[in-house]
């Protein structure tokens, strides 16, 4: 049985307590402590997860894992002050290198999660991504174990790989998002109820999962070159220089990608 | 018992077919004919409907709603061509006002499903909104009728808020999938599978329609003002500027939209 220590409690790290508190009692992980600062947000993930928690450095029990959840820029400073033993030590950040992680650590490695995570919303665990680095071999494939007790995708990455997946995230979802938001500000403009784009997002979603390639599925204005309904969009949105900009780049982009498949 | 007949082959006519095929055969309404140029998509759709097909403007049969289903510029010159007697006569464009049907009628109205369509998938109609207009509030009134057997969700909006909603549209469905493109793209330039990123992308939309306003939810390194990240990134971008200047671009809009909620 490894012992495993989650560091943070922020939304990543709410997802992971559930997961890790999740894991079947006689297998082969084990989640024994959270250590968060905030000593409120520690407790309740501690809660949901059924296990113990600090907020003391002193109290950091023996594990053989610490997966460190906790934002980008403190994942260095927050390493530095524990005493992790000889234990593998994985932060769960897309976008930073293994490196951050002390160096008098021999057992670095990175695990992260390809999703978005709100504290609150339970998401199926099984079904996101877990994008493994490890310095050497053995922590990879220690990580890998873990990963594949939490989820059916489990992949090993370069840190390359993984800096392109977490910005090819920030399209498919905080950019899409922003779409969104776009959308229902248009609506509110004109009295409508933000619900009836709702069936459009969820299809578009489905539509774009069920075929290989989102390209080639495009639709709309900007895909057939459709400049008069174009031009009458751009009218709409003459009260918004900065929509009307960002309108015109986007079709020109679906334009020149449609040419390209 | 009235009888509709459905003029137009395409994505959206089929969907139509589909929905006006399925209804009651003791119902209010009854799908009598499609008309389309188009003679295999024609007798394809007919077959889905159950219904007969003519590509002759002669044969066109008697009918109380003939629905105007092709594309944005043809409305008006196939309805010039054909004799629709004294029914009722709806386009089912967004974008379109219903004065490119020809002055002759005297019940014009617009039967407009705020969705997308493809040729081959099957959608739940009874949640597609079907937005309604009428020259005449008798007009809008039977089509509101005929709406209703297919859709739980009707509303009358006049042409300026359909014309928003075709808009904050394109911004919900065209645009989001262009995101999707971009960042399979990305994957593939790495040599990642683009069903990686396939999980994030449905809880991003689920997201978003769990709760009333998408912008209330965004995140990310532009939401959070991570200025270090979003370098990063577009670092990585540096051989495509234009998607450079997209992500400054779209990151910018999201750190002022944040500061406004």
């Amino acid at each position: 049985m490894k012992r495993i220590c989650l560091i943070g409690s922020g939304n990543v790290a709410e997802a992971f307590a559930v997961a890790l508190g999740g894991l079947h009692p006689a297998g082969r992980f084990r989640l024994g402590q959270i250590y968060a600062r905030n000593r409120a947000r520690g407790a309740k993930l501690a809660r949901m997860a059924g296990c113990d928690h600090t907020d003391d450095p002193a109290q950091l029990v023996p594990a053989d894992i610490y997966l460190i959840s906790v934002s980008d820029t403190q994942i260095g400073a927050i390493a530095e002050n524990l005493d992790f033993g000889n234990a593998i030590v994985a932060h769960t950040a897309g976008s930073v290198s293994l490196n951050v992680l002390p160096d008098r650590l021999s057992h670095r490695g990175v695990f992260y999660p390809l999703q978005t995570f709100t504290a609150g919303r339970r998401i199926d665990f099984r079904q996101v991504p877990l994008l493994i680095e490890g310095e050497h071999p053995d922590t990879a494939a220690a990580l890998r174990l873990l990963a594949s007790e939490l989820s059916d995708s489990v992949y090993e990455v370069s840190e390359q790989q993984r800096a392109q997946l977490h910005l090819a995230a920030v399209f498919a979802c905080n950019f899409t998002n922003h779409m969104y938001a776009i959308a229902q500000e248009l609506l509110a403009e004109k009295g409508l109820p933000p619900q009836l784009i709702g069936p459009l997002i969820s299809e578009t979603a489905a539509k774009a999962l069920g075929c290989p390639s989102a390209a080639a599925v495009q639709t709309g204005p900007a895909r057939r070159g459709d400049r008069q309904t174009q031009q009458k969009h751009l009218g709409l949105l003459e009260g918004h220089p900065q929509l009307q900009e960002l309108y015109q780049k986007i079709s020109t982009e679906i334009w020149e990608t449609s040419k390209k498949i």
